[in-house]
């Protein structure tokens, strides 16, 4: 008898923003695996399991990926139903794609369950479409953890050709916005930096990309933060002023702190 | 006394996919317009609601932008709820920042609800990871459907240094493979077609980027097609091995069919 582990994005915080597959799969948990990130009250859908933080707290991580692999791989075997819940969704950074591989290499029957991603959701609780017809017909999502890695797209995709949405890239905001100038990107083109996205205490930055990590906009607290460049980011302005619908925990959307 | 709009993402195709925000909106609906390939079963949430196909059918638009416009305002106007359903991800494509700024302009409430998009779920469901460490650490998705699109994006990116997505670009796999290599990528770049990710009658081809476009794949029936184009899309070989607890409708990982 083998159980079965689902890697299930948790979509970017609030509860309501889970699909019904994966509070079914919480349901069904004897175990739950879950990040840093995940709201308190996303964990009450998994109401028979045990419930193991596996996530980073204060930069470190809580336990190896090694031996969350080994855990799953074991628990499994037992003929247990275990979620890994990731914030988001589970192939979008994260390392959903190398827990997937360990599985299969242990043969373990594994499914993957997709999630609203930050990259996708922070940008339109912002009022920021990523693709607007006339303004932009393609977006790139991108880590903003190591100039290796957005140097080379950053440094050679045409200005202007899509929406540039950064994840992961609080820190770097100064060096992302050295590439792009010198790419050619216009110094005027709008950019937003967006924390905490269907979270309580959600905020938001709207400036350009000339002004982007210039005036020490910086994560508050564990928020995760989002950077957006493009022309699209000055349609929030317009979008944000529409608030109605708005719940109290998805409450994303907001006047702008600064333009 | 004004009602509410809400844009609401339906998902790639399969309803489980649908978030709990998206499911709420629909049971409380007086009103609901949803797009072509919005699964029958998706609508059966919205148990109290008129239901308006506003979709393409064959080809050709059942009613113009302006009429839904115009529709969703006197509707809100009469106090009534009304869900705009959209597949996928509102904001990806599918002019949902338009209807939103018509919305805007007329002074009626609306709300965006995030949902699965394709350009991500289609890769997932077929064991593409669109991120992996030492792979890929950034993705792009693109619109195929113009060369004025997709030419200055995919003929400027640094080759390898992101996976690409294409949506709507069947038509123009040969195109997009010219950019490509002309651009600089490798030929035997691993690629993949998914056909209706999610949905019943789902499919696959696995190839590389030389090959795209001449094996005469084209989209089957209405289903919608999306291109991945990277290192990243090697992996389905050994993540789609893995078919475990995926029910009737989410059928979407199977076996490569060529490689």
């Amino acid at each position: 008898m083998t159980g079965l582990v689902s890697l299930v994005g948790a979509g970017p915080g609030d509860p309501e923003l889970l699909t019904l597959k994966a509070v079914r799969r919480l349901g069904e948990a004897d175990l739950v695996l879950y990040d840093a990130l995940v709201e308190a009250s996303t964990l009450e859908f998994a109401a028979k399991a045990r419930r193991f933080f596996v996530g980073k707290r204060a930069g470190r991580q809580a336990i190896t990926q090694e031996a969350i692999n080994r855990l799953m791989i074991r628990e499994a075997r037992r003929g247990h139903r275990i979620v890994r819940l990731k914030c988001g969704d589970p192939f979008v950074f994260g390392r959903g794609g190398e827990e997937a591989l360990a599985l299969a290499a242990a043969g373990v029957p594994c499914e993957v369950i997709p999630g609203i991603s930050s990259a996708l959701a922070a940008p339109l609780l912002a009022g920021i479409p990523v693709t607007h017809r006339g303004l932009a017909a393609a977006f790139l999502v991108v880590s903003g953890h190591a100039e290796s890695a957005f140097g080379p797209v950053l440094g050679s995709l045409e200005p202007g050709s899509a929406t540039v949405v950064v994840l992961m890239g609080m820190a770097n905001q100064l060096s992302i916005r050295h590439h792009m100038l010198a790419r050619g990107w216009a110094p005027r083109t709008p950019a937003a930096i967006l924390l905490g996205a269907s979270r309580p205490g959600a905020e938001e930055w709207h400036g350009t990309l000339e002004t982007l990590g210039s005036d020490g906009q910086q994560a508050a607290g564990d928020l995760p933060g989002i950077l957006v460049i493009g022309a699209v980011a000055g349609l929030a302005g317009i979008l944000s002023l529409q608030d109605a619908g708005q719940d109290t925990f998805s409450g994303g959307r907001r006047a702008s702190a600064a333009t």
